[in-house]
């Protein structure tokens, strides 16, 4: 089966436990808003791809880890967008949660997607739990505090935020727990993976800071010139378009390298890089092809 | 040591780890704000009471246990109290975090503290990894949906409410989860403890009911009337305070009956019926005594 499908057959299996009888119904549509239709799935795929190339030994364990990690990552994404963040109106091009839910069932929606990403991991990794620990240490740091989601985002709430670390902990954490994951749902080494999920997450922070400026909303499904609006640090407004693309040129390859020595090394490298290309705007990722 | 003091160096452990260096202060004085200084902590008094009872065999998994599930709980008070819910000013007679913190704060310190439970049961378990499992999913089972507290917490947005299924799910899970867990982390078999926690999270529920109706602020630290106020159901109102005391002496003693034999049968017994009259008030607690 291919990567796509077994995320989404994770996901859909997620969401019908989370959403089975007896509870509220409308948490259930709010859960599901929150995570379908799909976007890029680009870390839980990240997350599968390390898997293969670490052998995947436990398919069931990798496919928990890489749905749990979209479910924080959308669970992150429902909290961002509530009015006392970001107040967005729109996500993928639909309202968001709490405009179409209202603002309690976005809470709680984020609150039971964080939950259901733990529950998810400890499902699928029912035929290897010595896998367990290391998949949910590797989770927690990526989405708590003090270097986590979480954390990333509270960054905006200090008098002196520290950019370098806000910006590591509010896209890089979980770049870097779908590689560590990945390797350790294979049961593989998990650390020497941190470096490739590192690197990803700056490149596609890169490619969101060049989106956020030279995008429209109708490419994104989201509002652009937040960052510039917002006073928010940025690549591309720091750079330049030329500069920012170099950067991001340069982060890819420095992933690629970064790959340990596996049986899918060359193959996850060509992966990379190609991926790395995808994260732009369509007409910029033609100029960079 | 005291079933308190592991409670506290536990949960003193987590915050720490939650807060360690290089993280954002706000959110760690937020995340500490809502847990300490402490409350009853009833809940993980009853699962190590629990895991006690069952031989304990493991204390450290079954302190990761009893902290992770405060943990829950102080993180749905958090999200609770937010203006979009209860907009609660204050909590154990202080400022509610969002009142102290601000709200964006107030949501980041309930997610985090939801991640740092599962982090917590997870370090706990480390000398005992094939508990883990359980302890996960009676975690979930009880805070996530359908049927633990997030989706007890979204009834209040549904047009038609389950009643029963909102009491069961917004106080019942957590007090289930905290028997079940503390055997699944003595290594017993945990869900002939269900019934235990069950009917003592429905003693608590009326005796919460009872201090809604007959008590003042001074003593909770917390608004009274609210239940009223709200058209919640209240089993004091319905059944007066005489009726309702009595109910809860009744399922103090289903409580007491349900307790499965084991080496502290007696002890946890008796534990259980003075639990129960400590629920209430402290004048109605003297004229049930």
């Amino acid at each position: 089966m291919d990567a796509v499908s077994r995320i989404e057959r994770t996901l859909t299996a997620a969401l019908d436990m989370a959403g089975g009888p007896g509870g509220p119904p409308l948490l259930a549509a709010a859960m599901r808003h929150a995570v379908f239709p799909r976007g890029a799935r680009i870390r839980p795929r990240l997350c599968l791809a390390v898997a293969a190339a670490c052998g995947d030994d436990d398919p069931a364990a990798a496919n928990g880890a890489a749905a749990a990690i979209e479910l924080l990552h959308c669970a992150s994404l429902v909290h961002d967008d509530l009015p006392c963040f970001d107040n967005a109106d729109t996500r993928r091009g639909r309202p968001s949660v709490h405009r179409a839910y209202g603002e309690p069932l976005a809470v709680l929606a984020g609150d039971a997607l964080i939950v259901l990403a733990f529950q998810t991991i400890a499902i699928g990794a029912v035929a290897s739990p010595l896998r367990l620990p290391a998949l949910m240490h590797t989770l927690g740091r990526a989405v708590g505090a003090p270097h986590g989601i979480a954390a990333g985002q509270a960054w905006e709430c200090e008098p002196t935020a520290d950019l370098s670390e806000y910006q590591r902990a509010k896209t890089g954490a979980l770049f870097a727990a779908a590689t560590v994951a990945g390797a350790a749902a294979a049961g593989s080494d998990p650390e020497p993976w941190r470096t490739l999920g590192e690197q990803l997450g700056e490149a596609y922070q890169v490619a969101d800071d060049i989106a956020d400026v030279f995008s429209n909303n109708t490419d994104l499904g989201k509002p652009v010139g937040q960052d510039r609006a917002l006073g928010r640090p940025n690549a591309a407004l720091k750079l330049g378009i030329e500069g920012a693309m170099k950067h991001l040129e340069a982060l890819a390859k420095a992933a690629a390298d970064s790959i340990p020595s596996c049986p899918g090394q060359a193959a996850l490298r060509a992966l990379t890089m190609s991926e790395a290309r995808r994260l732009l705007p369509r007409d910029l990722s033609q100029r960079a092809a």
